[in-house]
């Protein structure tokens, strides 16, 4: 894989901003692989994406970030850069279930997912076998015998000393306190497992086999205080029918679960999602 | 098309059940197109559907039930057998949009609805246009002129009239009354602008776009007391994104809109839709 | 609807590009709607799309042209500027079947085609109902009656006399000569009922009921003298089983065609099309 | 998971065929979980799956089947019964690719595919390492050094040893000889990375990206001596476009080939595939 530069932008639209972003990286001689651009016209927030050749570019990256601030300034960016082969720091949080755990492993092992895994952290032990098997320290907190909060705290404190970048909740079945979505807003993902506003809350396949729904899904979000409430990345659903048992739709769910989580993850870290509000654009 | 009987039967899960009804077909010469059977494991309620050839019975459609009764007893079903050549009366009812109307009417014009339509009833003359190239009689009802009791009454009248059996509500944009609902239980179908339970109540788009959802739907199913809370006969979604407007949103919602209640419609028409409780059985 | 520019590029990839037209856009005020963006990375090909709010320029239409043209040379580009108040004309070429000829009226007369549709032309007659009812003049071309020669020498006079900008074939049975696929290049959309190049050539839900396949579908695509090899726009597939018939397949496979053609349409009539040798880049 | 005995027929098409088994079922005192029927009206085949608790028999699996006996003879009907307590044996064949086969593996450690995996066979080392976490004893056959012949031989000899009942191609490289294809005919599923019949044969991404398709397709299918020919279980398809390169459509593609192998492959362990000449009855 080439090195990019990823260069992300939102802030209100004017005209010349696009002609002014383009000039520059012109005159940086930016080579540009893919390009994305969004205007929202019932807010008038403009959003785009640029990813450069970095090899192509007569700076270096720290050159490249200071020689753009003024332009940042004068049309009141939010902003940054990022560079490919400084690799995110994923860490995963896991319960019982394998699926999105195993799932994201494989692609983190085979390439698709371009990050560093230096933690799994669960509240039960035994996802520690795919840990193993991946080399990926595994930390067991044991919320029974520390209690939430305490063991929140500890969950708190790995984060910080692994430096993670993004946190996702790969089924992960406890609910964050509302501190840590806040002080980690915008940096931790979560699968849920249904096609939400449909069914938040707790146990959305028997909720959908209460309701008799003819579609089960999951739903790939950002995590904030709210329950469920958070910005949506990605929706995966399937069809179901009369013949399918709760059971069937487990089945049927995890795949919707691990597409889902997969594709919102990938979309992270490539820097193609941007937060605004409740919602985001996501530069598929 | 030929003529079939649809021998439809639901009934507590016995053994012996299936054999007794196979052996009863048998014995009657049928020679059987279609077979469907769904037993509900957690209520241990079975159901059945049987697709015959009229011409290959023995006997008439009128003697036919009345052989069949005493298994019917036997077994505490609720049951019918209706003949395809005798079709089903559908009122449709309109307000603005023509969409699913027109679909409506194509698919009856071309010949996949195996129905009459003897009238439209809305709630605006707009449609009355579709409704005369069709050669359907139309009613405006003036819901402001009338007031809205008056309305439903003259409605629940029409239908009377035309002896309804199948009511449809093609973006009728007015609520039913609760005795209406209760009196035509299972027999009123409505098209519903999200996929429910998401956005049940007004202005779904509307709802989805601030979600910032990323699937819009509909949902067809039949009308209850309780709005947009009646059992779902089928559902149908799309993927959209943040470059979908509302009114985008809207344009993609239709084509689900249409296609689900096209297949609402046709599954009811066809005697495929089983009501249980708040939910269906549907032999697509 | 507001009034729209929309600038149409394809170029070689060169730095620079994006900025010099970026500045030409905002030196003229242009309000950007929506802009687009491709770079062909194995062929070095550049695609580009904006949509401007007419009335935020400071120039017409013609001096905006004028003034382009310069920018266009330098850069060696394929490009035009279209103008949404003038509409595109359109004509539907249908034979038998009336479900995508129907839709497309039905979509155009509510208004989401922008387009004028000044005939309709067809090698049966049965087809001229629904073009009374839209008022849109009706053309039998009686293929039998003159031989196919003469008959499409009277439809490219009549596509010449209507000033044609675009021909749809609403499933016309009929293939077009070569002579007239090579005159009417990338002005021609067809719809063939399957998902190509799977199933090519006549009676295509026959072959795949034959050969089992568990999904159905419609391609919409540029005719060429190729048959069935043209630039695809969109694809539409649905899930098929065993219990399919050839009558089934059938009746859910003009449900995709109805929706592949009807957005490979809307694509083109909004400049959302680009042809590049055997393919298309589309900005849906 | 209770014990289930599977009782799968298919025979031409009879009145009192499904009384005889029913009355045969009730005779035996079974209960009915899941029953399917199909007719195939164009060849007038019947095809027939039922599922019963085995604990609600009378009889053992052999008293079963002997007593079974006459009925078949009688329908002449090509049928068996499998218990569900007798796992089957699956070999995994693999190359260089994991996704299927680390998907298959993960499915059947957490218990969706109820069959036993004495082996995985590859014609290359690298997939030793997931064989080793999840302790199936793996077999390198090196195709290079022994020749085709000679490893196709030895391939052979390890299915035998194992007693293998099916053998799974999980993006296996190398097409099985004739010989075996007729020898283990409807016992090898291999996945194709295309919808077949679009892209048969090497390198179908490429193929479909030279082509400009805007679907990605997967299909999973017995193996038979016509290279990609064989009877289709399981089709999977996504959404691609211009802005997907060759690349991309690899990573979209393996989510496809994972999905509609493990669901083949599944379908095929719970009985509920039926071969009919060159297609498949799937009661999924």
């Amino acid at each position: 894989m080439q090195q990019t530069f990823r260069l992300i932008i939102d802030c209100p639209d004017q005209i010349g901003l696009v002609a002014s972003v383009s000039q520059f990286l012109a005159d940086h001689g930016a080579s540009i692989t893919e390009a994305s651009h969004h205007t929202d016209l019932q807010t008038g927030r403009f959003f785009m994406r640029h990813e450069i050749h970095a090899n192509s570019l007569s700076t270096s990256y720290e050159e490249f970030k200071t020689a753009f601030t003024p332009i940042a300034e004068q049309f009141d960016m939010r902003w940054k850069v990022s560079d490919s082969s400084t690799k995110p720091k994923v860490a995963l949080l896991a319960s019982l279930e394998s699926h999105c755990l195993v799932d994201l492993l494989h692609r983190w092992h085979t390439g698709e997912l371009n990050c560093d895994i230096p933690c799994i952290i669960a509240n039960h032990p035994q996802m520690k076998q795919f840990a193993d098997w991946y080399k990926v320290p595994f930390h067991w907190v044991d919320f029974k015998a520390m209690g939430k909060e305490a063991a929140f705290a500890q969950i708190e404190t790995l984060l910080e000393e692994y430096a993670i970048d993004l946190t996702v909740l790969a089924r992960f079945m406890q609910i964050l306190p509302n501190t840590l979505c806040s002080k980690l807003a915008g940096k931790v993902i979560n699968i849920h497992h249904s096609f939400l506003p449909s069914f938040a809350g707790a146990k959305p396949y028997q909720q959908a086999y209460n309701r008799g729904v003819k579609l089960i899904g999951a739903t790939c979000h950002y995590v904030t205080a709210d329950l469920d409430e958070g910005p949506i990345i990605e929706q995966s659903v399937k069809r179901i029918s009369h013949s399918d048992s709760a059971t069937d739709m487990v089945r049927k769910g995890k795949d919707c679960e691990v597409t889902a989580l997969a594709h919102g993850v990938r979309y992270h870290l490539e820097d193609r999602v941007i937060i605004h509000e409740n919602k985001t654009v996501v530069f598929a």
